[in-house]
């Protein structure tokens, strides 16, 4: 099988880790049988300020008409209001109905606290509508927006957790040793206060996660703010979270930093038959152009991209090839403590593929 | 001076922690001058299904017209969508126009990770005008809630945490140790994807806190999923955050991860010379009627809302009286690992007055 991947470095570090995604693409052992081609397309804020579109329509069609599958490295956000613009990454989503992000979030397992979930995140509406407007109210300005939470994209968002959290048992089943022993979905609203919008969201996930297919899955819910206090507090408690985009967006950052850095989580931006890989740290400015980003979220969102393109045996290959990197902790990039370039932290891992 | 408190207990373990609320207020040393009055009002879940109000209009009219300040404990939300039911605290919020929820998260001096920060939400708007629809759509039923922002709210709530970091330094002025030596806001929002809304809350934050008089407060920004891992990261860099009232709402919960218990960490409701004081722990039925509810961050909130009411030495004492318990660490309730009553907390705190 040859699958055809789109490669989106958009801005900063993004130049420097999509790189890295392709050659571990390219040195995956040939007894899988699974060969690649490359496409190289543009977006991002330094696209947008050369063209006036983040997101070209070419990158679009390209990805529409002829690939598999994708990478995403990272976009910069304009520091001051910049007309026009408006974030690539999330029109994308939208514009291939890629309706869920998909975020796991895993300690090796010499980790003292570890911690093993994955947050599924709804990827198409929600305030991600960016239905806005702003009028002259008697007291100044005033600006509205539009949070829209959908039935449809409430089930099926939750009927993928529950795949998902069926799918971590069956690999949890065939021997792999994890923190959990059976399969959790945990619903994250606020439906306390917001009683229609969240309160769709948590009654139409029920019903996805009441149906017969998921009935060996666990099924419970957290308000947000409470989400976010037990996920630190007892993080290894939680298995997969579901929960509609900006709380989405909000946990798995917070997720993030129970791992040690943004640098580690990948994510996957999934639709039907369609997956983008994507890591969940930003353009990094800071660090741009020094060749020292750590390579690690892009090659585990490479793995989380083959999953949902049906190639798991491929993703476990890199997966476990990076925590053999993670574990032996003698090649790790400054994120991570350690002082190894990007580079350097690539060919330790394709070493271990 | 006599003060007249309003004690709202609300649900649970609001009960018994308001109690501790007014005793830390009756033994407050006779030195200060201070004199108080009190009035048992209702609100809360049981008062609604015994009434069908959860917010009675009494309620509202008394501390309009009797009282300088209240305490409120708790509410239990529902578990099933509950018609006619919504949350009383919220409702009291806007009625009382107490436009800023200010929430100060801080470790004892002992702390191996000190963390001395203040949440400064915004309490009126936002997500929380409960604007919501639902219809049938062409895939089944769609609800929209309304996020409001204005310029109004944004500008004074900006301004209150620019006064209340100017304050914080005014106290490490004058001798109080502290991990800061510079006044901070930093502004939280998510401008890169409601460009709008938050772009608005935004840049109007950033003008209140340009005023002359908050010359020597640095200000900073993050947007809110970035802040969430911060605030994990690296807590100990952040002074005081002002956030819209849902990013503030989501962000308090996870400060109050960094100190170990939801029952250490107070607020207060502060409008024009009006207060509640109201710890950030809800209503805890799992362990409600028990009498290990620990009540310091009651007490604490009654600090709060004393300092709101311009009685900052009264606040003072009670501060140092609880730093004092929790330094000793022989009397902490369960939730620190404790084994002590609600009433032996309390007792050994007033003890230290
Ligand atoms: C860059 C931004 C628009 C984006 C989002 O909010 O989805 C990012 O935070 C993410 O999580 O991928
Ligand atoms: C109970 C709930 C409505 C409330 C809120 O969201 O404001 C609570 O979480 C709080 O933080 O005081």
């Amino acid at each position: 099988r040859t699958l055809r991947i789109g490669l989106i470095p958009g801005d900063g570090i993004g130049r420097e880790v999509i790189p890295a995604g392709r050659r571990v693409l390219e040195a995956l052992p040939s007894s899988l049988n699974l060969k690649f081609s490359f496409v190289d397309l543009d977006a991002g804020f330094d696209t947008f300020k050369q063209t006036g579109v983040a997101l070209p329509e070419k990158t679009v069609e390209t990805l529409k008409k002829e690939c598999d599958g994708a990478l995403f490295g990272a976009v910069s956000s304009p520091t001051t209001a910049t007309k026009g613009y408006s974030s690539p990454i999330v029109a994308l989503r939208k514009r291939l109905d890629l309706y869920a992000n998909v975020r796991p979030v895993k300690t090796v397992r010499t980790a003292k606290s570890p911690v093993d979930l994955v947050i599924v995140r709804e990827n198409t509406e929600d305030l991600y509508v960016k239905e806005e407007r702003t009028y002259e109210g008697p007291n100044g300005k005033v600006a509205e927006a539009i949070k829209r939470i959908s039935e449809k994209a409430s089930f099926r968002i939750a009927a993928m957790a529950g795949e998902i959290a069926l799918r971590r048992q069956r690999v949890r089943d065939s021997g792999v040793d994890s923190i959990h022993s059976k399969p959790l979905v945990t619903i994250t609203h606020k439906s306390n206060v917001l009683s229609q919008t969240d309160g769709l969201f948590r009654e139409t996930a029920r019903r996805a996660l009441a149906q017969s297919q998921y009935q060996s899955v666990g099924v419970e819910e957290q308000i947000v703010d409470s989400m976010v206090y037990k996920l630190f507090r007892q993080p290894s408690a939680y298995d997969v979270i579901v929960a509609p985009n900006l709380y989405g967006d909000i946990l798995s950052d917070g997720a993030a930093a129970l791992v040690g850095s943004l640098g580690l989580v990948p994510s996957a931006n999934v639709g039907d038959g369609f997956a983008i890989g994507e890591p969940c740290h930003g353009s990094a400015p800071d660090i741009q152009g020094q060749g020292i980003a750590n390579p690690i979220a892009t090659l585990r969102s490479v793995g989380l991209m083959l999953e949902f393109l049906g190639e798991e045996q491929a993703a476990a290959k890199i997966y476990a090839a990076v925590d053999g990197n993670l574990e032996d902790g003698k090649l790790l990039s400054p994120d991570m403590g350690g002082s190894a370039k990007t580079d350097e932290v690539v060919e330790d891992i394709l070493r271990r593929l």
